[in-house]
């Protein structure tokens, strides 16, 4: 994760972001280490449980705070090129106060008209004493400032895009690792491999055949494929400033079926047909304008008319880009209105307990009249 | 991880818990997954951004809260063993209303007298809503149960003894791995295996040679050893139910030294006899009444009167435990009365920019009238 973009990119999205305070009436931001740092200087700083945060006040000149022993950790970043005061803190000082002073020396004395966005990620061991000496009232900063976290610019896009790729070339090269006798976990070391090849780091790999593939927080184990069953695999991994991939193809393992799965094999493949139609049918919804709940309803309604509702038991998808789990959620109550620029994944699952399962999971990007997918491998069973 | 203590001790854990609340004036505790959730339920339960968290009023029987979807991951803990009602929530509930309902149905009205203890790791966007619809006070339960979390019981004491021993075995390999010619990069692939063979995880692993070594983040590089030369090698895995190991050596590399390294040699030997006493120093320092910043100042003004002071540029130690750093923090500033049953590392590190660095680091447990190492390596320059 050593590629940043561009200063000219962050200091953009600073300033939009600094625009979006005064627009929601934000005194500013605290932002920790973690994606939205990331996406905001291209800084993937790590600093334990020490307070290393970006506060960005409505106007002026933004501070970065960290552990001084970590100075070095910000020439990784656009931060030197910025226009960011960094303080560094040593134990003794307290950085909650620092990191007050950098939005406004005097601390807001309860005024109900102030509020102050924080990153999600913010935890409570900071925040707490962070509210305690800014006296108003804190709020997540991704929910105020969605327009800026979760509607991707074009150099985000491209990076999703070419993540997508390299998943891609990747899952082409998984049939020919699912062969009968092979462990779960063979096929996952060589899928390892292969991931890092097109990536900077693995962040997920799952092989689950048959009642493993119905489990979907299952990874891998030591169980042997047999020809004619069904495979889940789910992988991802990290790419180019920090970017990830998601995909899902389900397989059947190549070779003459067994007596077992040639039994199976009507009922697994007119399960799979279901499923296929309810993601063509979500991936067909997504554009400008529908809810994040309505996208998860049409995969639902598919799947539940079929009679397998009561076995499709996770939300439809959720957003990625610097974070592999982040809005927009695709689920049932979120009224998340899809603005062109949001990336989600649409993964709706099937799994029948003790059985098998099958998942299918495109990375999508809203466009102004739909969306474009961003994996591209077949969908249909392989 | 699968490791899991009897039931009772569990039991004994949120009894406590409940005991501390009401002794401390809490209405009760909401507790992220995570280590401290792992400490009171054995469950390591991972459910990304969707909140799983134990509710523990002060009286009467705990909740544990998860989404729906992740129920099957609760039979790996000691929570179906346990008097814990068990909520699984699907995408449309509101977990925080759930977890708040768990302490009091109809919340604290804003009541100044009441108080909740969170968990320091429960990220904003779970603890803001929580605190709206809680409508009182919120503090760290891990500073008000200082005494549920910092002190260790003795089967979490005999886990980090056998955590210790289990990292003292792949040091004493260290030696025999550090050849001229070889990269840090090989070492590190090396001890990797060793730690694996020894421990259910690799937490972190630095091999740090001479000017490497005098960057503490460094962790390891394809820079080849040469003879004379200083490595610091820091290193931790994870052991039994999730307790972690950690410990550095410094060495020197073996064979004839190098014109270069012989030159620096006695400069080497003797910025390590002072890094060595300021450790024995501050180990001999730790019983029950000392507080953390002394423990820091004790090591620090060794140092420091030995002309050093500015190369020691990070916090004596910190506490270890199902977390790999959490209270006490030895580091200035930090008045915590150390208790028996504390468990954290003595590390100095003396770092020479551009040239080289050491650190000793064991890990300790305070006793009644001291405190027991948990790693006896040699701490003398191999």
């Amino acid at each position: 994760m050593s590629d940043v973009f561009p200063s000219r990119v962050y200091e953009s999205r600073i300033q939009r972001a600094q625009h979006l305070c005064t627009e929601h009436g934000l005194e500013g931001l605290i932002i920790p280490a973690g994606a939205q740092l990331a996406y905001l200087t291209g800084s993937w700083i790590s600093t334990h449980e020490r307070l290393a945060a970006l506060i960005i006040p409505a106007a002026g000149t933004p501070t970065f705070i960290l552990p001084a022993v970590d100075r070095g950790d910000v020439a990784k970043s656009a931060i030197p090129e910025l226009d960011i005061t960094v303080v560094g803190w040593v134990d003794g000082d307290n950085p909650h106060a620092l990191a007050v002073q950098a939005l406004s020396p005097t601390g807001y004395h309860k005024d109900p008209t102030k509020v102050v966005g924080v990153g999600a990620d913010l935890t409570a061991d900071h925040l707490l004493p962070i509210q305690e000496l800014l006296g108003c009232r804190t709020v997540v900063a991704t929910t105020v400032l969605a327009e800026l976290f979760v509607r991707k610019d074009q150099a985000e896009i491209e990076q999703l895009r070419l993540a997508g790729a390299a998943i891609d070339r990747v899952h082409a090269q998984v049939p020919q690792l699912l062969r009968p006798g092979r462990t779960e976990r063979e096929v996952a070391e060589d899928i390892e491999k292969l991931i890092l090849a097109e990536h900077t780091a693995v962040d997920f790999i799952i092989v689950g055949s048959m009642e493993n593939g119905a489990n979907p927080h299952h990874d891998f184990s030591d169980r042997q494929l047999v020809s004619g069953e069904m495979v889940v695999v789910d992988i991802g991994g990290t790419f180019g400033p920090g970017y990830h991939s998601d995909c899902t193809r389900t397989y059947i393992v190549g070779g003459p079926a067994s007596l077992d799965t040639h039994v199976l094999a009507a009922e697994m493949n007119s399960m799979y047909e279901v499923l296929l139609s309810a993601q063509e049918q979500a991936v067909a919804a997504v554009k400008p304008g529908m809810k994040a709940c309505e996208i998860d309803r049409i995969a639902r309604d598919v799947i539940t008319q079929a009679g397998y509702g009561d076995y499709f038991i996770h939300r439809t998808g959720h957003g990625i880009g610097l974070s592999t789990h982040e809005e927009p959620f695709i689920m049932a109550g979120n009224e998340l209105v899809l603005e062109s620029g949001m990336a989600f994944s649409v993964e709706p699952g099937i799994y029948i307990p003790e059985k098998f399962g099958a998942r299918i999971e495109d990375i999508v990007v809203v466009t102004d009249t739909g969306c474009e997918r961003l994996n591209a491998q077949p969908r249909t069973l392989q």
